[in-house]
C-alpha cells in the first residue's frame, strides 16, 4: 500500500491507478462483463427516470432538475470512481437537504452545486477524507431514519393532493392534519394503489430466486418479464399512472394533480450563476458556503451504503473492495463541478440504485458507464428529448409513492434494539440525531457528531481504571494518558493509605500535561514517604510518543536498570518490568 | 471520596464541609496560624494595592476600579475556598481579557462581572468544573507566555509617556516603534529607574534565606527590614515615584505622566446596570455572554496556577491541598456576582499574590480573610478613604514598571524546549496558542483547547497499530476502539496474504460502529477463506462497555469455551485467553 507521503511514487503507474481507477478495470475489460454491465445499466435506467423526477419534487424544484442532475455524475464516476455498484446520481436524502436552502429556486441549488463541488474537490486533494470517519454509525442511521420519515411524509401531502403545505415537519405534520378533509379523492385513490403496486412487485422482486439456465425457455422468459417488471417497478407504475391520467385528459375530466409543463431538451452548458438579483434581494453567499459543511455527513452515507445495507438487508456484503474516501470525494466534487454546469443539482452516491446495481450483478463501474453513457445518451436525453410532454402527464400522486417505497427501507427502527444490546452509550448520539433531524436535518446532523465526539473526548478524560488494594494500591489506566485525564488519574489515586503502582500497559502513549500530573502525583506521595511504582511500561510504538526517561523530572533511578536498559535498548519490557521513580 | 453521585449524603457534615470548606480549618485555628496569617495578610496587602491600580489601568479602566475589584473575593473566598495560598482579585490576564471587551468603560465590565458570575455559579452547581481538564498545560503555557509579552509591551507606552496608542498588540507595537521619538523623558528615565529597583528587590528577595531565632538582634531586625522592602517592593516603588512627583508638583514643574483625580470612598452598592444607552447604541448583549467563554481558561490558568509556579521555581510544590474545581467555581462565580454590586471587574485567582502568600507560609484560606478582611478594611478601604488624593500624583511610568515586573515570570521560554524533548505533538497547540494570542487573547485560547482537543480525536482516530507477521498477521491496537478508528483497522488489515489475529489485549472498550467494522473484516477475511482470531480480550471494565459476545453478529463460536467462561464469568481473561469467532 503506498501510504500518502511517498513523493518519489506519485507519478508511478500504481499511482496513477489511484487517482485513475478506470486504468485498473479497462485493460482486463472483456464482452462477458460488457453484456453484464448493459443489462445493469438498462435496468437501473429504468429505476432511475422516474426516482429523478420525484426527487427533484423533494428537492422544491421543478421536475426537470432531477434529470439534468443525473447524466453527469455517472461520466466522471465511470474515470475516478472505487465503488463498482454505487451510482452518483440525486438522492432523496440529498433532496432533503437542497431543499432546506433552494427552495422552489433552481439558481440557487445549481450555485450550490457548483460550490459543494469545490469543497469536495478541495478536500479530496487535501486528502481529508479522514474527517468522514468521525460520523459514526449510529448517527449515519438516526440521521437516514429520520430523514426517511421526513421524506415520506414529505410526500402524504402529494398523496392527499394538498397544496400549500410548509416544508418544516412539525408545522407539515400539523397542517397535512389539520387539512385532511381536503384530500382529493383522485390523487389519495391513485398514490394508494401506487404504493400498492410497488410494494407488491417489491415482494415479488426479494422473493425471485436467480433464473436456472436448465429450465425450459417459457419459465425463463416468464421469469425474465417478472424480473424486469419487478426491477423497473418504478418505470412501469409511473408509465401506468400517466397513461390512466392521459386516458383521463382525453375524456375531458382530470382527478390527478399533475407534474405540468418541462420545458423539452437538455439543459444548456453554462456557467452557474454566481449572482441573481431577485425580489428578496441577493442571495447570500455565506448560506451557500454553509451547505459545504452539511454536504459532508451525505458524504458519509454514501461511504456507509454497503454497511448500511448490509445490516439493512441482514445478508452478506456483496462487495469486497475497498472505497477510498479521498478518491470518492475527488469523483464526487468533480462531479457536481461539471454538473452545476448542466443545470445539475448536487448529487451524491446513490442508496437505492446502489442496491439494484449489485443486485443485477455489476462488474466494474462502467455500470456507472451504462447508468451514465448509454442510458444518459438512450434513456435521459431520449426523455429529455422527447417524453417531455409525457412527463406532463405524470401524476404527482405516482411519484410521491415512488419515494416513499424508495426511502422506507431506509427507517431502521431494530437499530435501537440492537445499540440497547450491544452499547447503550451509543444511543445517545443515535437519539439526539433522530430528534433533531425532524426540526432541521442538518442541525441534527451537526449535533449527532458533537455529541459523539464529545463522547470520545468523555472516554479520553475518564479512562477506565482498575484499582485493587493488594497491599498496595494498584492503579491500571485501560488507555493511554492524555491531558483531560492528569486531573482525574490524581484524583483517582490520592488519597491513599501507601504507596502507589501504577500498571502502565495499556498505556502506549503519554502527554506533557499528563506527564507533569504524575510528577505532581509524584511528589504528593514523597511528602507523606510513600513511592510510586510504574510497571509494565512500553516503549513508544510510533515516533512522537511521549519517552518517559527523557524528561528531567521523572527520570529513572539508577537501581532499576532492567526498565530503563529496555526503554533504552527499544526492546519491549515485558509485564514485569518494574520501576521506581524518586 | 463521595462521588457526585451519592444522594443520600448529600446533607451529611463532610458534604457541608465540601461545599464551605471553611468548616474544615476553623475549628483547629490556633493563635500561631493567626500571627502568620496576619503577617501574609499584610504583605499581600502592600503588593495588591499597587498592583491593583496597575491592572486596572491594563484593563483600560479608571484605577479605582482595580480597588473596588479587590476586596470581595477575599472574603468570600475565606468561605467557600479550597486552595490555602490562591486569593481572588484582579489579574493580568484577566484585565488583558475584560479590555478587549471594556474598553475604557467600567459599565460594560462589572455587567461582565455579573454575568460571568453567573456562568461560573452555573457552571459549579452543575459539576461542570470538569471542563477545565480539557485546557491542556501546553495551550496555558503558550497564553501566560503570550498574554506577558503583550501585556509587557502594553505598558511601554505609558514608561515612554506616549498617548493614544491602540490596543491590538500589532498596531501598538507599530505606534509604539513610530512613535519612539516623542518619548517624555521624565516618563522613560522613571519607569527605567523603577524598573531596575524592582528587579533588583526581587532578586535581593530570591536570594535571602529566612532568618534563623539564634542569630543577634540587630542582625535579625536588618533582615527583617530587608525582607519587608523587598517584598512589599511594589508599594516601596510607587510610594517613592508618588512622592518623587508630589516633590516636583510643589516645585512648579511636572516631567512625568500621572494617575490624575480619582473619586474619593468606597462604591456604593448597588445592582449593575443592564442597559446603557451611549452615544453608539446600547451594549451588545451577545458579546457580553461570549466572555462568559474566554473566562474560563483564566479559571484553567488559575486551577493550573500551582503547577505553574511550580515548573516555573523549578522547585518542589510547597503546597500538598486538592484544588476541587467545582467549588473554585462556586467561590469564583459568588465573588463576582457580589463583585459587580460594589462595582468589581471580573477576578480570578491571582498568580503573583498566590506566590507571596505561599512563601510567606500562609496555613489556612484565612491568608485570604487578612487580604480580604483585614487588608480590604485596614488597606483598601483605607486608601480608597484617604490616600486617593495620593494617587493622583503616582505616576503611570511607576505602575508599568510594577506591571511589567509582575508578569515577566510568566514568560517562560523553556518550554518550547521541554516540549520538544518530552512530547513534540504539544508543540502545535502550544505555538498556535502563542502566536494567536498577539492577535486576540481569546481567539487564542480557543484555538488552542480547538486544536489539543483536534489532536486528541486524532489520537482515536488512528491508535497505534503494532503490525507483526508471525505466519499470521497479528494486529495490536494499543488502545480502544472507537467509531474513527473502525476503517483505520480494516485498512492496517487488509489487504492480508493469511489470517489474521487481533490482539485485544489494549482494548477496553468497543462501540458499536467498531463491532460494523470488527464484523465487516471478518466476512471480508471469510470470503477469501480465512480466519480472525481475537486474542487477549478483556471483560469490559466498567458497565456500558460494550459486550461482544452479547452482539448477534459476533457470537463466540462454542469451542472455545475458555473465553466463554472468562468473559462469562465476569474473571479477567488472562493474555492465553484466544478466541475464534464464526
Amino acid at each position: 500500500m503506498s501510504g500518502p507521503g511517498c513523493p518519489t511514487r506519485c507519478c508511478s503507474f500504481p499511482a496513477v491507478q489511484k487517482r485513475l481507477p478506470v486504468l485498473r478495470w479497462l485493460p482486463r475489460y472483456s464482452l462477458a462483463w460488457l453484456q453484464l454491465d448493459v443489462i445493469a445499466g438498462a435496468t437501473v435506467g429504468l429505476t432511475v427516470v422516474p426516482q429523478a423526477l420525484a426527487y427533484a419534487e423533494v428537492a422544491g424544484l421543478p421536475v426537470q432538475y432531477g434529470l439534468y442532475s443525473s447524466f453527469m455524475g455517472c461520466f466522471v464516476y465511470c474515470l475516478l470512481g472505487t465503488a463498482k455498484d454505487v451510482t452518483l446520481g440525486p438522492t432523496a436524502i440529498m433532496s432533503l437537504l437542497v431543499s432546506s436552502y433552494a427552495f422552489h429556486d433552481p439558481v440557487y441549488a445549481v450555485l450550490l452545486t457548483f460550490l459543494s463541488g469545490c469543497v469536495q474537490l478541495a478536500m479530496g486533494l487535501l486528502r481529508l477524507g479522514f474527517l468522514l470517519d468521525f460520523i459514526s454509525c449510529p448517527v449515519i442511521k438516526g440521521f437516514t431514519s429520520a430523514a426517511s420519515i421526513t421524506i415520506s411524509f414529505n410526500q402524504v401531502k402529494n398523496i392527499l393532493g394538498l397544496q400549500g403545505v410548509p416544508r418544516q415537519f412539525f408545522l407539515q405534520v400539523y397542517e397535512t392534519l389539520r387539512r385532511i378533509g381536503e384530500t382529493r379523492a383522485g390523487d389519495a385513490v391513485l398514490g394508494l394503489s401506487c404504493l400498492l403496486a410497488l410494494t407488491g412487485l417489491g415482494a415479488m422482486k426479494s422473493g425471485l430466486g436467480r433464473a436456472a439456465g436448465a429450465e425450459p425457455l417459457c419459465t425463463r422468459v416468464s421469469y425474465c418479464i417478472v424480473w424486469t417488471s419487478a426491477t423497473a417497478r418504478n418505470a412501469l407504475v409511473v408509465l401506468c399512472a400517466g397513461l390512466l391520467a392521459y386516458s383521463f385528459q382525453v375524456m375531458g375530466c382530470q382527478p390527478f394533480t399533475l407534474t405540468g409543463r418541462i420545458p423539452r431538451g437538455l439543459p444548456a452548458f453554462r456557467v452557474p450563476l454566481f449572482s441573481k438579483v431577485t425580489h428578496n434581494g441577493t442571495v447570500p453567499f455565506s448560506r451557500m458556503v454553509q451547505v459545504g459543511a452539511a454536504r459532508s455527513p451525505a458524504q458519509g452515507e454514501s461511504r456507509a451504503t454497503p454497511r448500511a445495507r448490509e445490516s439493512l438487508e441482514k445478508g452478506q456484503p456483496r462487495n469486497d473492495y475497498r472505497i477510498e474516501p479521498n478518491q470518492e470525494l475527488l469523483a464526487m466534487g468533480l462531479t457536481n463541478l461539471l454538473g452545476s454546469f448542466v443545470s445539475s443539482y448536487p448529487v451524491t452516491g446513490s442508496f437505492g440504485r446502489t442496491a439494484v446495481n449489485a443486485q443485477t450483478g455489476v462488474c466494474t463501474p462502467a455500470g456507472g458507464l451504462i447508468t451514465g453513457g448509454h442510458r444518459a445518451g438512450a434513456l435521459v436525453l431520449l426523455s429529455l428529448a422527447f417524453l417531455t410532454s409525457f412527463f406532463y402527464y405524470i401524476p404527482k400522486a405516482a411519484l410521491a409513492a415512488v419515494i416513499i417505497c424508495a426511502v422506507t427501507p431506509m427507517f431502521d427502527a431494530a437499530i435501537f434494539r440492537t445499540l440497547w444490546r450491544v452499547k447503550r452509550l451509543d444511543l445517545v448520539p443515535l437519539c439526539v440525531t433522530f430528534l433533531l433531524c425532524f426540526w432541521e436535518v442538518q442541525y441534527g446532523i451537526v449535533a449527532g457528531v458533537l455529541v459523539s465526539g464529545l463522547l470520545l473526548l468523555y472516554a479520553i478524560a475518564r479512562p477506565p481504571m482498575k484499582v485493587s488494594t493488594q497491599g498496595e494500591l494498584v492503579v491500571q489506566p485501560g488507555s493511554s494518558l492524555h491531558f483531560p485525564a492528569a486531573e482525574y488519574l490524581r484524583d483517582t489515586v490520592s488519597p491513599t493509605p501507601g504507596s502507589v503502582v501504577l500498571d502502565c500497559r495499556h498505556v502506549s502513549s503519554v502527554d506533557y500535561t499528563a506527564v507533569l500530573g504524575l510528577a505532581e502525583l509524584l511528589h504528593e506521595l514523597r511528602k507523606q514517604g510513600l513511592a510510586l511504582t510504574l510497571c509494565g511500561l512500553q516503549v513508544p510504538s510510533r515516533p512522537g510518543s511521549c519517552c518517559w526517561h527523557r524528561h528531567r523530572r521523572l527520570l529513572w533511578r539508577p537501581n532499576c536498570t532492567r526498565a530503563t536498559q529496555h526503554l533504552e535498548s527499544g526492546l519491549p519490557p515485558g509485564p514485569a518490568a518494574t520501576c521506581c521513580i524518586s
